[in-house]
């Protein structure tokens, strides 16, 4: 139960340290006849390369997809699906310094305790690398979801203490500027906020939302396995995320019932509810309307500035973190937030199949 | 896989609707030799009973807990406990009149949808009383974590808008008033607040905060079954919370990384951080710090004013629930977010005795 | 991972020990919509009781199940069957005399060793008994697959050395004999055998056979999760049971792959074998043949003739095994052989309808 | 569900195909701090080459492993090992004349069924080189056993109608001889027979035997995962597998219970039993004796003698299958055996570790 796995029906199994030979991902379930090919993934691959701005970091990483296994073709065929992406950019020795070290605000401390030591080149397991075969899983299901109209959008809301006021998010600008900012105002002011920021050897945390659209009622399952708790699960499992809300979230708390209630309504004859307070979802079960969900991401714990820290052998010192590091890890974890919510939505659509007895007599009778 | 299991190790699958013959709990993987009793179970059950305060609905739940296997002499054997609490207090008429109909808030449309129909007599399924199972078993978890030193405690920090604050909180105040609330001068206000809503046919929600005392660092798998992110499914996986978070949660979004990194320090010999905004976990992995997270937790949605909604037959009308229901969930709650707490940190415990070569060694040589 | 579990998509969890409160299963994943209702169940728990002949022990089991969930105006709800039959007949007294003592052929030594003490009293969790949760949840699936057309029945091929030739074999008449065998000359030869076994307080073992008609082809996980594979766990984990095989089985290592292969040919517009040495499995996937499998049982190990063991305090001593014990277990295991087969098959054409995009695609849209 | 996932706790996904990328396994669950190189899988995957024999395919396969992630400095990380087997001999042409042809024997028709069309060249995922991935995982778990000084041992017990006795059983003989068969007065009469029907265009098939030296008592599940139902799925999940047994196995069936019991004694100050009828386990637990199973192999079905078949198409037609196949499949199948038995001791080790309170308490305190 060593955790690398998620999902159940539509299972991946993600692997690779940063400075090892390459990192991958396993797809166990995707259904056969889906055309599948590497741009695929590598559109997604690609949104969450650095380098692409002064908010990430200068590190090239190459991360060319390979599919190994499970398309013949051009169509999946039922079976595993394996995609390799090898390590080439690798300068250990940039991470000699700190190979004794615990970074304030990483996993360093808490590897070593649980394994006994670590591969401390670049964070190796927990480093941000580890999201490659999230977003490669991520893109295999998001082409899942594409074909039953389903659509995972994710962008920034706020970077800092500057949020997108709700009536003003804009999914288009959100896809056109380098912070993922979903408002050109809010944009300007969060720019030069990170750019202090880094400048004085600082990092900056932010939010991100993600919508779902096109969502039948009925998936989720009405337990421990409702569609908002995997979808925290999923999302609170990416590395710098510390808290998740869906529809009104946190706000609700403050509410009353009179105001949170969302009313049903018939239009077009379909059931719709005239507000959206529950975030498309209600007793853990999709509603029908847009699913609408938000993470905070903490600051980027790898900072420039020197901290107070010990190290393996018990003695207090101090460190100064050299090497390339996004001041702002927001940016980069937009199309990871996607991804996990594709594949959450992915496999529990899967599970609903056998909601219905008459359901299962139509499929194979 | 229709997720009424929880947990891979400690593994626990609940059953039983509102209005059915009783609810209860198996729990497969307790270890043998622990000592448990029917009192350690209603100890944690009598916490969520209803009809305890003006605050929680006048509803008597008898709710008596019966072990029907896995103990023997007093002690756990090692084998499935299965724990039943029969249905006593059943007044199906009350509901009657709403089988029809969509209750804002509630899970009746997404049954449906799922289903095809739906137990319509209080929930079904979807009632709160889902919950026994879930404190049950975490009463058995609770027991196993208290012989290894580690405690969870749940309080209400927020009700409505009333918030206690940080500096304020004080646990033992809080079992000892009927909202939870763990600040005298907060629960001054917040229960005129909610006296007034109830009142009016209306009700409020609240945030429940979390500390787990005791833990031991190297706890939480290190992608996607981090503690954190396993505390998030079980936390969002009750039934009215909307929102999770970790440590300083979403107030980490709009700090920086010099105010959110929690620096090492050497005290008595123990590595220690000198704050705690990361809430005990880092990498997904327990790091010796107090665990302590928050739950926004949204009004009852069952409320006597009148709402609009819609029937099975998709006709607009509208809805007034009677009967007897807590125009307050989260006093009720706090015992259910301990229960998950509890069952999510002994099996990430049991999951971690496998993390090392040398130790399985150790443990059978 | 206490093992108390059985399928992934149809999970059932039993629990229970022999003489403790009672025993039970719990059937997580039986789709909405399907009649059920306790006679069900009690029509497979009354095959399985003791006490119906000279053959079975003499103890009564009064056996009656309660459907305490998941099932509302006569249909199942979509979530969980709690199923509970309580003890009755307890007579602990009639095994004080052997709570120290490790009796040959049982798991007595075995328990202690795993779990330091054990419930002495009738076997506890590894008694004959723990089969009702089995058998019950096996009433529920051999419903669910009855309206999909399937059927699987189980029989004695043999008793002892005496064996019903393959083309002997007539299923009716198993249905009326206390031995359950498929042939009445067979018969009459195995019951004189094991009357003789039982005075002289010995024992005897003997083979179930297992034919599951009505399967569509294309059932079945084509690596681990093979069809053949889960029913030989599935066999392979009911007590007596020390071998298993498939089509031909042990025959087939000594046959050739002419002899061996089953060419397919045109029937009727359908694509048939016209032999089924393979037992109706191909690749681990069914072929659309009749499926059919064997189980070897061996004797009862609780027989009254004296035996040599040791004790709980390790001292050699010896062991006469007093009260009421089947002399022949095979006839009380055929319907558990076949709950094993019908929950079996009902898990893997469940995770079948995840297999194609085209059919997801029209299942959804 | 897709099902290339085995083990629990130590947990392998498999992927691959005979002729695509390539083929390998990622193994999560294997704790930190165990050495392990390439050298280890390359070991075990060398056995299973075929190429080595004339009773083998003359195809070479170079079948070299990398390992990309999960071991740092000769130790593994506690992460997931992902081992990688790129295919290099791959004559598609070979096989395009059977695209559309169903071998007898074979899964194309039931992969057909299943999943809409298949890979056709060389079996696909029903390949024999599909064996890979589990090859190296079970090298892994051969390495970690091999540390608590537990040792799985197979070999041919017989080939066609040719048995070893059991007196006669010569391990070391085994290692040396072409058909791994353990007895060369039987190596000198089967190979002479596999060499005759290898020549007619026919094939043989035969039994392998396993055994398990070191295990300490008390592993395994007592109710659904059993020690031996859990080698009975992993045994039976080899492609060419049609039966298992264990100990007596199908022998026990016409045993008597004083015959087949095993009597306990003291030897040396331990609990030991002076027969092994049971094959090492009593109720699916380790009883400390060597564990013994058997499987039953069939012959391979790919031979060069003309068949009837049918077509893609439901035409009646026959099939003469070209190619380098294995007249025997059971000499490369041993280490298979081998692989699949430590990957399934393995996982019940490590899950016996939460079996006891007490040895939890000591773990942690």
């Amino acid at each position: 139960m060593a955790g690398s796995s998620f999902g159940s029906v539509f299972r991946i199994a993600t692997w690779g340290e940063s400075h090892g030979g390459g990192l991958g991902v396993v797809v166990d379930g995707c259904p056969a006849g889906m055309s599948l090919c590497e741009d695929d993934i590598q559109i997604f691959l690609d949104r969450r390369k650095p380098g692409q701005s002064e908010f990430t970091t200068a590190r090239k990483e190459g991360d060319k997809a390979r599919i190994l296994s499970g398309v013949f073709e051009g169509k999946t065929e039922g079976t595993p699906i394996a995609i390799v992406v090898e390590n080439t950019d690798q300068r250990s020795k940039d991470y000699s310094n700190i190979a004794k070290l615990y970074r304030p605000g990483h996993a360093d401390y808490t590897f070593d305790e649980k394994y006994g030591f670590r591969d401390y080149r670049g964070g190796g397991r927990s480093s941000g690398r580890e999201t490659i075969g999230r977003v490669a899983a991520g893109a295999v299901a998001a082409k899942f979801l594409k074909g039953l109209g389903i659509n995972a959008t994710a962008y920034a809301k706020a970077i800092g203490p500057y949020t997108v006021p709700d009536e003003k998010v804009d999914i288009r600008y959100a896809a056109e500027n380098p912070l993922c900012l979903a408002d050109p105002e809010t944009y300007e002011k969060a720019s030069v906020y990170a750019r202090e920021l880094a400048a004085a050897g600082n990092s900056a945390g932010g939010i991100i939302e993600c919508v779902i659209d096109g969502m039948r009622p009925g998936i989720g399952e009405p337990v421990f396995d409702k569609l908002d708790a995997e979808l925290a699960k999923a999302i609170m499992s990416i590395g710098a995320v510390k808290g998740f809300e869906i529809g009104d979230g946190f706000k609700a708390a403050s509410s009353t019932g009179l105001e949170n209630n969302d009313p049903f309504r018939m239009v077009d004859g379909n059931i719709v509810k005239s507000s959206n307070h529950s975030g498309g979802i209600l007793g853990g079960i999709s509603d029908g309307s847009q699913i609408i969900f938000r993470a905070a991401v903490k600051p980027t714990p790898s900072i420039s500035s020197p901290q107070l820290t010990v190290d393996k052998d018990r003695q207090e010192t101090d460190i100064t973190i050299h090497g390339r590091h996004d001041p702002l890890v927001v940016p980069r974890a937009v199309v990871v937030v996607e991804a996990m919510a594709a594949l959450t939505v992915t496999d529990l659509l899967m599970r609903n199949m056998t909601a219905r007895y008459d359901k299962i007599k139509n499929f194979y009778i």
